[in-house]
């Protein structure tokens, strides 16, 4: 990443004159809920179009799935169509959605001039044996296959440039960003030993489970608990793994189940080219974020915990050293809801249409 | 209750010669598990028979929903059937179900000469209108009406010499439980203002909204949270209501959700038909539960919390008499899942068999 | 509380032509921080001067105590002294200090011109009797009675107008801003029937009783706990009694402590002269509060809970009726940090000096 | 670990004939408390004497402390001292101390013939090097020296005959049960690669920080929160790497704190020597632990999780073997407070003393 890709330089010609009006689909559920939250304090975006796919909530008040939002103007959830979104002239439309929703609608959004940000896993992609893990093993629809290729993985801190020109976004997973934020510098230093092996041992809040009530996430089960899950079998390994460009058996990645409502922890653990110091590896990682305005590199003395970056859309990073010099601890916490999900999704939103970064997510 | 009602002294005619063989309905829900695990640490029991009537249960391992119970032996769910019941020799059905079920199953067990234990609210009423709540109207099943009138309400602090003689106990709710054991001194005592009200503010945890994963169950939305609901119209009210001969209403109570897997503790306001100090108030309590071994009437310097009674059959009580000595508040303690459930059904167990009062309890 | 009391007019003569700048004592306390986190985002003033009594405090940087403050900028604990805020031209002194702090620094500051929010209950009780729970009992402190004379009780919904023209505001206790916001309504319509009693059942996250460890904080006997305090001895009882003009007698208060980090429920009994239905009810309240922006009255449907005004300073109001139309239920809600605490002193502070209620608070 | 080593057998003649008198300093404590509570039942164990080193606590009733042990007769602290010990004749001294305390009192107790358990850090640890980490750097303290020899470290899967025979038992730490019995059939079989470095990224409950109220157990900064924690620094890093005879670079160890009372779960990173199956993995622990009373290994389609074994004596494991067949991952859960501490400590006496090993622990 450039210092130039960094920065906040906006080509005016992309601000749109008027306001923006957004539309969200699964805006019931819990990052559908903190996309809704954060537009409508937008000062550029018109209130966000919510839609339903299910007959039971076309109609319903916004309010009786979320009170809390009660106060700040009546919501309606409107059934879902591409003649509504012509009508209200939808600008951009955010796919809070199970990947197999988001792979029907994002090339059709995009054919009808709509942005996307997509928030599952349909798009992040772009090795078969990676997509094979969401069920889309045929590289045979040349219209997705299409699509696909234009979508840029919407890490703002990896792929600035390529996000402010993106008609269609895939907003990266929680662990993911968790995790290659965490070791984006060190690879891109050249220090990561990844023969030796990175171990992402992974925790993470229970919103990241989704809404639906399961036995997973009932709370007996999960209160005064913890657990691991999916070991060896996780699909946000393939983002990882793709973006730091780590062959599979390098990545070991771990997600457990934390209780409490939200937020991610990612211990890392990596093996080091050659012999650095504390000081020295964490001016590695100032550099690298110099320009990132939400990325909080942790000094030495006091690493991040899930309380510091919750309800934010920061994510934060601390290291620790080995007396060795030669193995190396990361810590990174973010909010699995906003800079793991709805967050980050408004931070993509404002480089494409070259609004301030910062806008609603301060 | 008379003193000698509550001692301990137990016809020896009435203990089993051999071993007493139990069986469960519904052991995959939470108080059917501590039911499970309280029968196989029994001196007097054999393994309980674990029954499902699902099919989905059916022939599963125990162990697949009760990984916590493995290493005490291997156990399975097998399909509930009379024929089963007999060919085992069941001596007592403990009915861990939802009270349709209980409804259906209570008589047929009598019938059959098996002892039951029902932890629903089937048979617990005695009233036409309180019974109604449960959608039990028609007074015109006179085999439901037959069996109904030999069931005794399973408080043994209250009904002891009934429950050993009892071939059926209807096994109190958990609030009932905390909010009688709570006021029965005052009541008995006649310092009670009935007519000024009795407020009981409930608060329990989530345990006792059952296994069910819904939404109100979900971690996210009961983690950092706390909410009343059933405001005026919760089926306890009743239970408490009829074994206090309050006027309904008289009673006004509120049950709340904590963010706790399990305990409740009741906040319940009284007025005094005449002054009392704490210290005469205390000494009606004490003087009340002294031989009854399962309520401890805590010291004026302390009151009851939740995790005192925690993973015990133990009801707690306090109370703090106003400056005014005409206003009392009691607060009551239990574990729902045990004196609120399995443990108060297991205590009358061991009362219909003569066992001793504490067995698999203490 | 008159409509017009209500209205947001504000005399713009009120409204400085510059920034203000604010200072807060006790900085490093939950009610501190979330007022430092608030005036850092409030469009009218300067970053707050923040301001340490101890000397392990003084020069510290603000990020060792609150790392999730950081990316806001750098900011350090200052000593106290009243030179200092001279010298930095301090307009208004926040007061987030234990009662005998406040007591000493809130006349300095007005004899120095400088306004005052106190966060304490230092200065919320007129009555000689409620004061002496904070160990007031001395009237003969003539400074002391002046500067209590002219500090206004801080609930905008009942006092807006003095509050507009206040040069000191006692900030009310979050137990107390619950329980008058939730009964005011029908205090004023003339239903409550105060004779009959009138119950506060309160239950507050751990937040509330301030950031110092003891053992009653230890997150191993607060987890998995609930337990009531201070019954029939809490001195927000004397603020509800005081603002609602009720005998002591009358009023029975009982705090609980949740397991939970932050915010207040508050179930409230009362009894009512007439009967009225929920529809009647509702509407007293409605129009009660049909200009208060921060409160919102929940629909018969659905009650407050306390997730609902989290991290807002939202009080949240949804009343029940009993069958009987003479017992009425209600249920408070607000996150005590908040419109508890931090957030209802920055609508004071908004409403002193003339900026909008909302500023620095949506 | 010979399985003669592991069988039951005990030598009658080291059964005592009447009942085993303990004692426990530090009773106050969260493992004082667990231990005091298994021992009250323990079919072979008077009563335990409650010995108190500080003013303050001498002569308290022990429920005051602890009022959830209340109902089971009457304790009180007593002063300590060698002449009380004397006097009631105890056998065996329970030192649930800081090590400072454990260090100074263990010689002069087996000096005068008590058998004593440990459960600080004062003597788990052999190498110099890793006791400099307890501040015991002077290995010029002959009688340290040689009491410290006779030692015994108490894990009992692993050293039971050692710890049979033994009159001083150093109690092993909580993380370093779950990671050592975690670890050691890999270390056994010789599978494990530690050349390519060992990894525990371990997950502990509050209570294993102690009683003692900090800023670090505060309710509000623990609750909703996760941190990790000594990183590279820990103190029981040197026990795991002592018992499994790693050196230190290979050992990476990393504690964090989960917002729960109690448990842990340790993930385990390791590289094999050579490929194997899950199959091959399970059957050998399967055969490590087959006469392992308290170690579980779960089946593959289930791993444990922190619930399973809280409030049991068990250490429950779990494997997953890579797609490549090199590396593993181990899942391993135990109750911080009893197989981690006071649970463990009982196995230990039971052992010692030649009584069942499940006694009080079931």
């Amino acid at each position: 990443m450039s210092s130039s890709a960094m920065k906040n330089a906006v080509s005016h010609s992309r601000v749109p004159a008027g306001m923006i009006q957004p539309a969200i689909v699964g805006a019931t559920g819990y990052s559908g809920y903190e996309l809704a939250r954060l537009l409508l304090r937008h000062s550029r975006m018109k209130s966000p179009l919510l839609l339903a796919r299910e007959g039971a909530e076309q109609g319903a008040a916004y309010a009786d799935y979320y009170p809390q939002l009660s106060g700040n103007g009546t919501h309606h959830l409107e059934p879902f169509s591409w003649q509504l979104l012509r009508a209200r002239g939808v600008d951009v439309l955010f796919l809070a959605t199970p990947h197999e929703v988001s792979r029907e609608l994002g090339p059709e959004a995009a054919a009808r001039g709509i942005r996307v940000i997509d928030l599952s896993g349909a798009w992040r992609l772009r090795e078969p044996a990676h997509r094979a893990v969401y069920g889309f093993h045929n590289e045979a629809d040349p219209e997705a296959m299409a699509f696909g290729a234009t979508v840029v993985y919407g890490l703002p801190e990896l792929h600035r440039a390529g996000i402010e020109e993106a008609a269609a976004v895939a907003n990266p997973g929680c662990y993911a960003t968790s995790c290659i934020l965490g070791l984006a510098p060190l690879a891109a230093s050249g220090l990561l030993d990844a023969a030796a092996g990175v171990i992402c041992d992974c925790k993470s809040g229970v919103s990241g489970a989704g809404k639906e009530p399961t036995a997973r996430t009932h709370f007996v089960e999960v209160a005064d608990n913890f657990s691991a899950y999916s070991v060896f079998r996780h699909r946000h390994a393939g983002e990882i793994a793709e973006q730091l460009k780590l062959d599979d058996p390098a990545l070991t990645f771990t997600p457990h189940l934390l209780p409490i409502p939200r937020g991610i922890l990612s211990t890392i653990y990596v093996r080091l080219r050659s012999a650095v110091t504390e000081a020295e590896a964490l001016s590695i990682y100032r550099q690298f974020y110099a320009e990132a305005l939400f990325v909080r590199v942790f000094a030495p003395s006091r690493l991040p915990e899930v309380r510091f970056s919750a309800y934010t859309n920061f994510c934060d990073i601390g290291i620790a050293v080995a007396p060795d010099c030669r193995r190396l601890v990361v810590i990174s916490c973010l909010d699995n809801l906003l800079k793991g999900a709805a967050g980050q999704a408004v931070q993509n939103m404002n480089l494409m249409f070259g609004f301030p970064e910062q806008e609603a997510l301060a």
